[in-house]
């Protein structure tokens, strides 16, 4: 396939125009996945994530910098509605990220957040792949830390990067939110701030709570002020350790593994959903929810009633 | 069936026996909620959402007292896992919450977060209806309000109640993460703090910005200091006036038919994975996986075979 072929020569044109169709349309999705997918899994795939405020879009500008001072080339695609990367910023933050995309070694992508939970995972882990092919070194996927929506779309990365800043609220109940379980290593940002050094105690406090014996990786916990770049060096040689250790304990092959699986899954879904609804009759569905809404009949049951319908003859 | 009339009856025993038994054995849940659900549809569903520590659950415990002192009975389903509530804040909030738990005419639920995202939405509907069923006047569903999963939760209810802090971050970033479309009432709490005003006068900008003209509803903004039980009043006058508007528009069936279609969904979807799995030979979605991870079949080939081999015949 030409624009396959011009990928993976490095072509950034080719690239965006790839994710542009297949975002744009699914059906072209499996010929064009399936003609790239044999030149993806080089890439080493970060997740970070935080609640909104915590500069997570200005570490990853950084960390994006030092990377490229080393000769690797990165993706970065924004997930955060709230991020500079996908527009959602303030005019000041857009200004600087401009810096990084004059960069051709560096390519930006940001997911609109419409559509189904399911489809943006979906399409984020396709324009990851797009990015894996062109031949980006890292890539970095950049979300709003909680929901478990978000959780779960940094949950595929292969190291996971929770931002913290201190007077944020609390370190404690972002924590909470889900964030912990799945962090490979702390950033507390904004280290200038009031706090900081409470912030690293309370992380550490609960690492030491909830460290297992059998746990080979403590996520370290790192300072940084990203607007300075001060710390920023620190993180990348963090993330280069992290994938040391995924490789060497095997968890690498876990993590693709689980990664596939969750996609599979994803595209499964769609396909049984557009199945299921062109099998039904026209105004069914319709028909059916204003007998729920009499409460003629109930949710379970008018479920059942149009997976019959629908030709599904249960088991 | 007893179970059901026990909680018709008013049966507070019932109603925790109907919700583990919904929750725990999902096979039974088509045939206890098609018997409850003709006796559902006469609750005020309300969603609070925002960050952690905005308050949240502290501004939900007071609401629920000045229900009560009107002689309503309230219900809560707490999805937020830092919320004092489903047991997952400190002491304190804990204990000042018994105070509530031991008033007959309240029904406190916590959301288990574990499993599927689909499920815990579908879970809280669940007990959302036994609660409706047992005759609660109100119901408010608690969750964190980042994360599309939970603003789809939050999105179900009748009203939807949007706390911010001042100082805990910007309200701007917090109302970008998707809170600002869902809002029927802001809600500044702890506005002792310094920046509450300001936070009132950002919220009114971008209302002025954002609303269309068609609106019929603004969102009003109201202060409180909840742990104080300061303006709490106002925003219970607030929800009743909300539920009235959304009466006299017609909005409230158009959001119950809403409600009831996304609960379809889910069960289908449920569904259609549970037939789709029990149809594969043993080890087939193992082999599958392993074929992926070795690049010899991408993610959508993949999904196609086990579609096929599920005895999916396409169209």
């Amino acid at each position: 396939m030409e624009i396959v072929k011009r990928l993976l020569a490095g072509d950034r044109k080719a690239a965006a125009r790839l994710m542009s169709l297949i975002e744009n349309d699914a059906s072209q999705a499996p010929r064009l996945l399936g003609a790239l997918y044999p030149h993806t899994g080089r890439a080493h795939i970060v997740g970070v994530t935080g609640f909104p405020g915590t500069g997570k879009s200005t570490l990853v500008g950084e960390l994006t910098k030092k990377i490229r001072a080393q000769g690797e080339k990165v993706g970065i695609v924004a997930v955060d509605p709230t991020s500079p990367f996908s527009g959602g910023a303030l005019l000041g933050d857009r200004i600087r990220m401009q810096e990084l995309s004059t960069d051709e070694g560096v390519f930006i992508r940001s997911m609109a957040t419409r559509g189904s939970l399911g489809g943006l995972a979906r399409a984020t882990g396709d324009v990851v792949k797009v990015l894996d092919a062109l031949g980006q070194d890292l890539i970095f996927i950049e979300t709003v830390g909680a929901g478990q929506s978000e959780v779960e779309i940094a949950r595929a990365a292969h190291t996971v990067v929770v931002v913290v800043a201190p007077g944020l609220g609390d370190e404690i109940q972002a924590i909470k939110a889900g964030l912990f379980e799945i962090a490979d290593l702390f950033v507390v940002n904004k280290a200038d701030r009031e706090g900081a050094e409470g912030a690293v105690a309370t992380l550490n406090y609960l690492l030491d709570m909830n460290q297992a014996d059998g746990d080979r990786w403590r996520p370290p916990i790192l300072k940084t002020i990203a607007i300075r770049g001060e710390g920023v060096e620190a993180v990348v040689d963090a993330l280069k350790e992290h994938l040391g250790y995924l490789k060497e304990s095997g968890q690498l092959e876990l993590k693709n593994r689980e990664r596939s699986e969750g996609e599979v899954k994803r595209i499964i879904e769609e396909a049984l959903w557009g199945r299921l609804l062109s099998r039904l009759k026209e105004g069914e569905w319709e028909r059916m929810m204003l007998r729920i809404a009499d409460r003629e009949l109930d949710p379970y049951t008018a479920a059942e009633k149009l997976l019959e319908s629908s030709g599904d003859t249960g088991k």
